[in-house]
């Protein structure tokens, strides 16, 4: 059992928490708490930690067995000292990083069983709040997207609070992060997917437009929204009216109207 | 100026900053940014603080003369300390809480132009997250919602967090906070509005539903959900279709997807 902050296991564990870079180099993120754990593909699964106190749940052996993982105990105080959480759940696993090419998110689907299904594609452009990114992902498998993509400066998809947030979609839902979004942009339009840009300039409503085809949307930065340069490449701008006083809506929160507004027009 | 933690006024904010109880007592809270502070409704602003640095943007004088309040000039690493913001703005403002009856919520719509519009309301029972309640409010504004009940044990309206993220809608939603929220709901269908509970027991998919009539939409805890108590007060269960694994919607998604349902009908 391990004991001691000091164990080389738990150093590293450390900093995949803290540090982008180390997740980076490795090509590995940190999990935690069963929910998201026995959610784990698998082949992704590189190593588990449990606590003391998660070993005498009576079914735990046979969920561990499941998870046809080898795993090491840790006791309560130093699975809580690197944990990210302030109530860890006992459960911790370091997961390899999926990856996927641009060609994924809107070629054939047959990974996600939908086939032949129009491309439904999310492009984000230096999303800033963890919480938002993982609500994406998590609102965008719900709504049956085929993929997001995403700039270098938006949030790192594998900090462990956009990894919380997900509930798990990080497993699931294709993901493509772009050294150079706009030429990433001008691949799917030379696909034939049509591109919205979310914008408060927007003359249509966002209801308005024929989703029912290949269709990506552009989500602009909290704060500054889109840069002009990646907004010029939309083939229409639409927004989504707003009543009273409000400037602008949270990310998180347009993106999942214009998700579900493309399932709603598909079903 | 103030330079001092000391300071009787400083204390004052910090106890405002973290205790709801101070906030209850006082029926004060703080607002700050100047984004926020300068959508305070004149009636409301109790006292305002300002940092040196703020002084020194030429407008300044100018902006603080039209919120028709004197100011208190604050050293900028005093106003920091009481700030609870990582890179404070270098404007706070204490304010009156706003009160409304129940009966504002659904009654008479002339204060916010909408008189003889049908209800549309929203009903929360125990979220825990301060982003997830401040981001309802903005969002609910943005729907053009007549108001939001809560119970007691969801996270105080007042916590600087969901100050923060109502991005001042805190100042332009009725809102009303129930001693029994299972009461309110019951006059609320005496009051001919149909209520809904977002639940994934739902048969009706929410956008199968006809609400240009008055409505209300329960929403339920981010883990729990609702209360059977309070679900059975329904008249109906609507769910939000999911694809994938995802087995429920973010509070704040789930809020949005159903308010926008809502205005999409009515346009």
């Amino acid at each position: 059992m391990i004991t001691s902050t000091g164990n080389q296991q738990m150093k590293e564990i450390v900093q995949l928490q803290k540090k982008s870079k180390a997740r980076c180099k490795q090509r590995v993120f940190v999990v935690e708490g069963p929910k998201m754990v026995f959610e784990v593909p698998k082949e992704q699964l590189v190593s588990l930690y449990v606590s003391e106190s998660f070993l005498q749940d009576p079914d735990a052996e046979h969920k561990l067995k499941m998870l046809g993982c080898s795993y090491e105990t840790v006791s309560d105080s130093i699975l809580k000292s690197v944990s990210d959480t302030k109530t860890p759940q006992g459960i911790l696993a370091i997961v390899k990083m999926p990856s996927y090419t641009l060609g994924d998110l809107y070629g054939a689907f047959s990974q996600t069983g939908k086939e032949g299904a129009a491309p439904h594609l999310l492009v984000l452009e230096s999303i800033q709040d963890p919480g938002n990114l993982g609500t994406i992902l998590r609102t965008g498998e719900g709504a049956g997207i085929s993929g997001i993509l995403m700039n270098r400066t938006t949030v790192d998809l594998f900090h462990p609070k956009v990894i919380r947030s997900t509930m798990g979609s990080i497993f699931r839902v294709p993901f493509y992060i772009a050294d150079d979004l706009q030429a990433a942009v001008r691949q799917l339009k030379e696909s034939g997917i049509q591109v919205y840009a979310a914008h408060l300039d927007g003359r249509a409503c966002y209801d308005q437009m024929d989703y029912r085809l290949g269709c990506a949307f552009l989500i602009g930065n909290e704060g500054n929204g889109l840069t002009p340069e990646l907004a010029s490449l939309a083939d229409a701008y639409i927004r989504i009216p707003m009543e009273g006083n409000v400037e602008s809506l949270n990310a998180a929160i347009a993106a999942a109207l214009l998700m579900y507004e493309v399932k709603r027009q598909r079903r």
